[in-house]
C-alpha cells in the first residue's frame, strides 16, 4: 500500500514538477530556539494546492497572498528531529506533488556562539575589486553583466576565492574579522559590482562562487581564528530578484503608484523616523521611498516580509557558520519592522553581534539605533540593535589631521566626540573607522604616511571595534570626489593574474607600501592581546597644542596614546596626567619598542603618536 | 523692668554698634514654603555671641566658620506671624546687642505666581546701554567706576528711570517681558558696565538707582501686564563683594593655591560635566576655575553657599516681585549646587520660569539640562532647571539666511534644528534667540531688512518662548568680531538727552528705522493673542529650493508659516502640504493682511515670508 503510495506520488510529481519551483528555505535545522517556520512555496497557481507533511510535522497556517503562485506555510519545529521529511502537496484527497524536506542538525554551541567584539578588528574588502581568485567565473551564463576590468562601474572578476587566497597575507597583517559587502547574486545588467542589489538572497553570485565556497571562506577564518561578516540589506532588493519579478502581493515593496515603475527616490532625511514635527509625507518619502532605481524599497510593516529576511539571515547563519552582521542602510527600514528583524535574531543567537549602518551626524540620533538606547525610549523605542557606526568620529578625522589647534578644531574634535560616549548604551560595541566603500579614501584625504599613522593609532587605541578598509594598509588612495565611488574601490593590486605590483607579499610591495603595511601589521598584533584596549575604560584629556593624550585602563593593565598632531615636537609636563600614570614609571612604546621615562616629562616628534604600556 | 532692660540693650547696642555690620537677608516673609532661614550675621568678632531672638523664634543651629566675623544662624520661621522681632546677641548672659528683625507678609498668592511662558515675547536690554532716565546717578560716591561715554567699554549711565521711562515705547512694539542683565552693584573699577561681576547681592547697583527704583520697575511693567525678568549669576561673584574681601571661609569659593589671588581661569569645556571619560583635572579645571579674573567661582557645593544664593534669590523673588530668571553661565556651576539652588526656587515658586544660558552646540548635551530630561537620567542627573536657550537654532540662524539650499545648508539648518525636539522634556518652554548681547548683531549678519524679517517671522512662530535683543527692531548693527563686546551693545539712539536721533518716537525715527521697528510691532502685536503660537503643535516639511513650510496648531487654531529664503519666486504646489491645510482653503497673512487662497498654488516672493491664519 506504502509503494503503491510513493509510485503515485512520483507520477504526480512528474507532471506537477513545473508547480513547486522554490521552497524558501530550502532546508532548515530543527532545534531552533523560535520553533516556527514560514515556508515560502512558489510554484505555478500553487494556490490550490494543500501542504502537508508525511511524517505529521504541523502546519499551523497556511496563508494564500494575492499573487496564487505562492503560499506561505507556517509550521510548527518543536521535537522536530534532524533528518528528510516529506512535503506533500494535495489537490482535494490526491497528492500530486512531493519534495523532500530536510530538517539538518545544528553545530555544537551554534545558538551560544561568539562574535565579533572589540577584541577584533575588522577589514572591509568590496569582493570584486580585491583579488580574483578563479578568472573562470568571471563571466557566468545565468548572470547579466560580464566583467569588463577597463570600466571602474564594471565586474572586474574579484571573487571568494581570491579572498580565501589571501587569508594568509590578512592573518599576518593582525585582522581578525572579514566583512565583505555583498556577496549574493546581483543580477542587475550594469554597475552590478557592488552587489547591493540582491536578486536571490539564498544564493552566492555566481561570479563570486557557490553558496559551498561561501561557507568554505567561513571555514577557512575559522581555521585561523578569524571570523566572517556578512553584510546583510534588508531595506530593499534587487530588481531582478525573481520575488521582485512576480511578487507575492504589492505590499511587499513600496510600490509608489502613478510613478514609472513604482519608483520614487527617498529624500534620505533619516530624522523623519524620530522627529515629532515630521510631516507624514516626508517620513513616508523617507522611508518608502527607494534607495535607488534598482532598488525596491521592502515593506518591513508587512510581517511576511520581516519573517523572509529574519529566516534568511538566520539560514545563513547557521549554514555558513557566520560570526556577524553588518546591516546596510539600517535607518532607513521601517523602524518597528527592523527592529522585530534584529531582535528575531539575537533572540536566537544572543551573543551575534550586528552592527547598523545609522549614517548620520548627531551622536543622539545614531545612539538613538543602539540596543536600549535612553534617548530612543523617550519615544518608546527599542531598535534591539547591538552595534552602531561611528560616524561622528568619521567626520572628525577627515578634517582633524590637517587642522591646526583651536576651540573646536584639530584634535580637539576627536576629544569631543568622545565627550558623549555617555549617550551610547554599550560605548564598546561601536565600529570606529576612518573610511568605508562609500567615503573618500583616508590615504587620499591625507597624502602623508605620518597622517594615516596618527589615524591608524587612533582608530586601533580607543573604544570600539575598528574597521580597516582594503589596501589602506598599503597606501592606496583615490578620490570619491573625482571619477566617483570607483577610485575608492580600485582592484587591490596584486589581486589579478599579471599585477606589475603585488602587494600581497612583502617582495612585490613598494618600499612605501611596505611602510605602511608594517605600521599597520604591528598595531594591529599588538592590539590582539591588550585587554586595556579591548574593553577597558577611557581617561581622556583635553588636548593642548593639538596633542591629545588619553589612557585606556582595565585593573590590571594600562596603555597611554599620545597623538601629537602638530608639526613641532611637545615636551608634555606629566603632572597633569597623574590620574592616568598613577604609580607607573615607564612606558614602552608598542611602535618603536622604545622605553619611555614618565617621572616628569615626555617629549614626542611633531605628527607622531607614542603607544605606551604603562610599566 | 521691661522699661529698664530695653535701656540697657540700648547701652549696649551703641558700643557694639560696629559688631553687627550687616544680617543676610535684611527681612523676610513669614508663610514661606521653605520654613528654614540662614542668616548671615557678619561684624568684627562675632563668633563670639550667641543669637536669641527676644519673641520665641526658634534658632535651630549656630554655625560657626574659619572667619571669626561669621555667624550662620539657621532659623525655624514655621509660624512666625508678619511683623518685627528683635534679635539679642549675648555674651555670656549679657544681651550686648539687638537689631530688629522683620518678617514681612508676602503678598496674595505669591508662591503661585505666574511666570514667563510661550506665550511672552522677551526683551533683552543692557541697561547701561538703553537709555539714561537719571543723569544725577550716573556716578555716586560709592561705585569706583565713573560714566565716560568716550569708552565702548565704560560706564554709559543708562539706568532704570530710563527703562521705566520707555516702557510705553516696548509696550507699543508689543514686548510683553522684558530680560536685563545685571542690575546689582557691581564695583569694579572699570569694565564694570555688564554687571557680572556683581558686588552686592541686595543691592540694585546706584548707577542704576535704588532697590525700590527696581521694585517700581516691576510694578510699571505689571501694570502693563509685563513681566520682569532678572539676570541672576550663581557661578561667580564680583572681586569687589564684601564677602569675597573677607570670605566666610575659604571654601566659599574655589581659590586655587598657588596662583596668583587664587586666580586660574576655567577652560570652559563644559562637556566635562557628563563626560565619562572626562579627567578629573580637565573637570576641576572647568567648573572650579574662574570665569574671568574679577569674578571668583563660587562653590556650590558647599550647602551654606548655595543656601545663601537661593535666599537671595528669593528675597529678590518676593521683595521686587519678580516673574522669572535667566541665570547665566548654568552648565558652569557645580552641577549638583546648581540643581539644589534651582530646586530651592521651583519648590517655593511651583510656576516659576528659570532659563539657564547653557551655551553649547549639540542638542543632546544642550536638553541635558532641562528638568526632567532623559538624557541628563541616564546619569542619574536632574537639573530641576525649567528653560534653556536654543543655542543650536542661534548657530543656525547664523549661517541660513546667507546660504543656498543644500544638503544640510540654507533651511534646512533650520530643519535639521527642530527634528531633534524630543530630547527636549518640556520643547515649548525653550528660549529662542538669533543673537544677545554676547553674540553678534542679526542685523551685522545679515545688514538688509528682508533677511531681518524673515529671521524675525521665524523667531516668533516658532516653539518657543522668543527673545529679541534691544534695539534690532530699529535696525541697529554691530560686529562683535570688529571691536568687541562695545559694537554690540551700542547707545540705544534716543536714550540719551541731545541724541540727534530719537529712536523711542515715530518721529524720531528714520524711514528706514520705522520700518523696522513698525513690522516687528505688528508681528509680536498679533502672536500675543494666538494661542496656537504660545502652546501649539508644530508639523513641518523638508525644504525645497531653500523655503521652509511649517504650521503651529491647536484643535481649534491654525497658522502656516512659509519661509522663502530663495531669491527668486517660489510657487508651492499646495497638495504636499494637505496634513498642515487640513480642510482650510484659504489663509491671511498677518503681515500685509492679504487673503491668499490654499487650494492649489501658492506664490511667494523671494526672500520673504508669509504667516497665515488659516480660514
Amino acid at each position: 500500500m506504502k509503494k503503491i503510495f510513493t509510485i503515485s506520488s512520483i507520477i504526480f510529481s512528474s507532471i506537477f514538477y513545473s508547480q513547486v519551483q522554490k521552497v524558501e528555505p530550502a532546508f532548515w535545522w530543527s532545534g531552533m530556539k523560535n520553533p516556527e517556520l514560514q515556508l515560502l512555496v512558489y510554484g505555478k497557481d500553487i494556490q490550490n494546492l494543500q501542504p502537508e507533511f508525511s511524517n505529521g510535522i504541523k502546519i499551523k497556517e497556511v496563508k494564500k497572498v494575492e499573487n496564487p503562485n505562492y503560499l506561505f506555510v507556517t509550521i510548527d519545529t518543536n521535537g522536530v528531529q534532524p533528518g528528510k521529511t516529506k512535503l506533500n502537496f494535495k489537490n482535494g484527497n490526491k497528492t500530486v506533488k512531493t519534495i523532500d524536506y530536510e530538517f539538518r542538525q545544528r553545530q555544537q554551541n551554534s545558538a551560544n556562539r561568539d562574535s565579533y567584539t572589540s577584541s577584533d578588528v575588522m577589514y572591509l574588502i568590496m569582493p570584486d575589486r580585491f583579488a580574483n581568485g578563479n578568472p573562470k567565473n568571471d563571466n557566468t551564463p545565468d548572470t547579466a553583466e560580464k566583467a569588463d576590468r577597463t570600466k571602474t562601474g564594471g565586474r572586474h572578476g574579484g571573487d571568494i576565492a581570491g579572498i580565501v587566497k589571501n587569508l594568509d597575507y590578512l592573518q599576518d597583517l593582525g585582522v581578525t574579522a572579514i566583512w565583505n559587502t555583498p556577496l549574493l547574486e546581483d543580477n542587475e545588467p550594469s554597475y552590478s559590482y557592488h552587489g547591493y542589489a540582491q536578486s536571490d538572497y539564498y544564493k552566492i553570485d555566481p561570479r563570486y562562487g557557490s553558496n559551498a565556497d561561501y561557507k568554505n571562506l567561513a571555514d577557512e577564518l575559522h581555521k585561523r581564528k578569524m571570523k566572517l561578516v556578512m553584510d546583510y540589506v534588508t531595506n530593499h532588493w534587487g530588481s531582478k530578484s525573481w520575488i521582485i519579478k512576480d511578487l507575492p502581493s504589492k505590499d511587499w515593496i513600496h510600490y509608489w503608484e502613478g510613478q514609472e515603475n513604482g519608483f520614487k527616490r527617498s529624500n534620505y532625511k533619516m530624522t523623519t523616523q524620530f522627529d515629532i514635527n515630521a510631516s507624514k509625507v516626508d517620513a513616508a518619502d523617507c522611508m518608502d521611498g527607494w534607495f535607488d532605481t534598482t532598488m525596491p524599497d521592502m515593506n518591513q510593516s508587512n510581517p511576511m516580509v520581516v519573517t523572509y529576511m529574519a529566516q534568511n539571515a538566520i539560514w545563513w547563519i547557521e549554514y555558513a557558520g557566520l560570526d556577524g552582521f553588518r546591516v546596510d542602510t539600517y535607518s532607513y527600514n521601517d523602524k518597528k519592522g527592523i527592529a522585530d528583524w534584529t531582535k528575531k535574531i539575537t533572540d536566537e543567537y544572543p551573543k551575534f553581534n550586528i552592527v547598523g549602518e545609522v549614517w548620520m551626524h548627531d551622536q543622539a540620533q545614531m545612539s538613538y539605533w543602539q540596543k536600549d538606547s535612553k534617548i530612543a525610549a523617550i519615544e518608546g523605542y527599542n531598535s534591539y540593535l547591538p552595534s552602531v557606526m561611528d560616524f561622528t568620529l568619521h567626520d572628525a578625522l577627515g578634517q582633524v589631521f590637517r587642522e591646526d589647534s583651536g576651540w573646536d578644531s584639530g584634535m580637539q574634535r576627536v576629544y569631543d566626540n568622545f565627550a558623549n560616549d555617555f549617550l551610547y548604551p554599550d560605548i564598546n560595541n561601536i565600529l570606529v573607522f576612518a573610511e568605508n566603500h562609500d567615503t573618500n579614501r583616508l590615504n587620499q584625504i591625507y597624502p602623508k604616511i605620518e597622517d594615516y599613522k596618527l589615524a591608524m593609532s587612533l582608530i586601533l587605541t580607543v573604544r570600539g571595534i575598528p574597521q580597516l578598509y582594503y589596501g589602506s594598509e598599503i597606501g592606496m588612495t583615490g578620490d570619491k570626489n573625482n571619477g566617483g565611488d570607483g577610485e575608492i574601490r580600485k582592484d587591490f593590486p596584486g589581486g589579478w593574474a599579471g599585477d606589475a605590483n603585488n602587494a600581497f607579499k612583502k617582495s612585490g610591495r613598494t618600499k612605501e607600501q611596505n611602510e605602511y603595511f608594517d605600521f599597520t601589521k604591528k598595531l594591529l598584533n599588538w592590539r590582539k592581546g591588550n585587554e586595556a584596549i579591548h574593553t577597558g575604560k577611557t581617561l581622556h584629556y583635553i588636548p593642548n597644542n593639538n596633542v591629545y593624550v588619553y589612557f585606556r585602563y582595565t585593573d590590571g593593565k594600562r596603555v597611554m596614546v599620545v597623538i601629537n598632531n602638530n608639526k613641532e615636537t611637545q615636551n608634555l609636563d606629566l603632572k597633569r596626567f597623574s590620574e592616568g600614570i598613577k604609580n607607573y614609571t615607564s612606558g614602552t612604546d608598542i611602535i618603536s619598542d622604545k622605553d619611555f621615562d614618565l617621572k616628569t616629562n615626555l617629549s614626542v616628534a611633531g605628527k607622531s603618536s607614542l603607544i605606551l604600556e604603562l610599566k
